[in-house]
């Protein structure tokens, strides 16, 4: 492992990362923007990497305390390291567990708000070619989406919220897979690499025990026909734009 | 009733309308738009009021043969008596039945094409003030929406397409309904009034026997800042516009 430690900004957020295995993308900066985490939430994260998406939303939403699981020992070991470095160890604890494997560790209906950025390729898809550490991240190999949703639903209160980032093939999925776990959809946001292009990203968020009724925001557009971010995106950013133009 | 010619474009098609009781919309110019129909294609419309849609398609795609579906007399007598005005009765037909109860009079899998506008608004949600003809397009009050998308998927044959025009609240319901009844959502374009405002119509093609994995297709935005139409919705209109610049 050969990690290094990169500024992402957010208010001179310092992120661990080994390039060898997984760095975060505009995946997890999205996710963090979109669950707007209050401050007197509890919240989990699940399979949260080396800890990108659970240190952003502390810095940006500075909620009571975020929990993040995860299964692989080198991210989540990595995910510890960032924390204190950026002195949010009291606000913020990594577990390295299986997320299917939680009962007895975390409560039932602890959570005001769970964030996944679960692995995008199902089971029994693609190509995977080892259990390396990419492979487990993007791959179903371990815990499945549905497991994801499960857990998530076990650990919300009622009324509490899943906000996830997948894939839009995936949608049916986890509309059946989050109704089926008593989570109704309610916000979707597509997010295309460009104008005019299909979407790549969707952003959703689903409540315990809700009612019917999705909204289907604005789409989201990551970036100009020219390659740079849309003022969207800058805004997303924020800081981190700032502090790389220093 | 008090009906009146109104030529739509789309090649001089001429649709009889009542405006005391229900004009076609843009919903419905989207929908035909949408279903992409060809050449060989049995085309079924399911709710077919004034018959605008299955016009648009017999005139723009020119299907081997498309049957709507009415349960109110007024709106489906109009269009028989738009299909004979326009020339189009050998290749489009109507059928003044509710549709749940076409077994006997349309078979199993003899479709290619289920095209439909359901009603909105789900039995017992919203103010239903009597048995109008608007009530009863716009309501749940005779068939609900998993009676279409169940009668879509008796009627289709497997690789058929059903596509549909809906509100996006309703997204994880079809979603639901579809693979409950053998239909895989494949396609969904979210449909915005104007730029970075949500979507308030959704378009989502649905086949029957497919494998998971839904398209988000590039948001379709219907107005401009001022309020004119979109190059893509002039481009949708096509004809419409320039009969109407005569």
């Amino acid at each position: 492992m050969n990690p290094r430690v990169d500024e992402i900004g957010f208010g001179g957020l310092k992120l661990l990362q080994d390039p060898a295995q997984f760095c975060y993308g505009v995946d997890a900066v999205l996710l963090a923007d979109f669950c707007r985490a209050k401050e007197d939430d509890k919240v989990c994260e699940l399979g949260s990497g080396n800890g990108a998406v659970s240190l952003i939303i502390s810095a940006k939403y500075r909620p009571a305390h975020i929990t993040g699981v995860e299964l692989q020992k080198g991210p989540y070991e990595l995910a510890c390291e960032s924390a204190v470095l950026n002195g949010l160890q009291d606000r913020l604890s990594f577990i390295n567990r299986d997320i299917k494997d939680l009962r007895g560790r975390l409560a039932c209906a602890s959570m005001d708000l769970v964030v996944t950025n679960p692995p995008y390729i199902e089971k029994g898809r693609g190509f995977i070619s080892c259990e390396s550490p990419q492979s487990l991240a993007r791959h179903e190999s371990s815990a499945c989406l549905a497991d994801f949703i499960n857990e998530a639903a076990r650990l919300l209160r009622c009324g509490g919220r899943l906000c996830m980032v997948h894939r839009p093939m995936r949608l049916p999925d986890i509309c059946e897979y989050a109704r089926a776990a008593g989570l109704e959809p309610k916000k979707l946001v597509p997010v295309a690499p460009k104008k005019g292009e299909p979407s790549n990203i969707i952003l959703i968020e689903c409540i315990k025990g809700a009612g019917k009724g999705l909204q289907v925001m604005a789409e989201l557009v990551i970036r100009e026909p020219d390659g740079s971010f849309t003022p969207e995106l800058k805004r997303i950013y924020g800081e981190y734009r700032r502090e790389d133009q220093k």
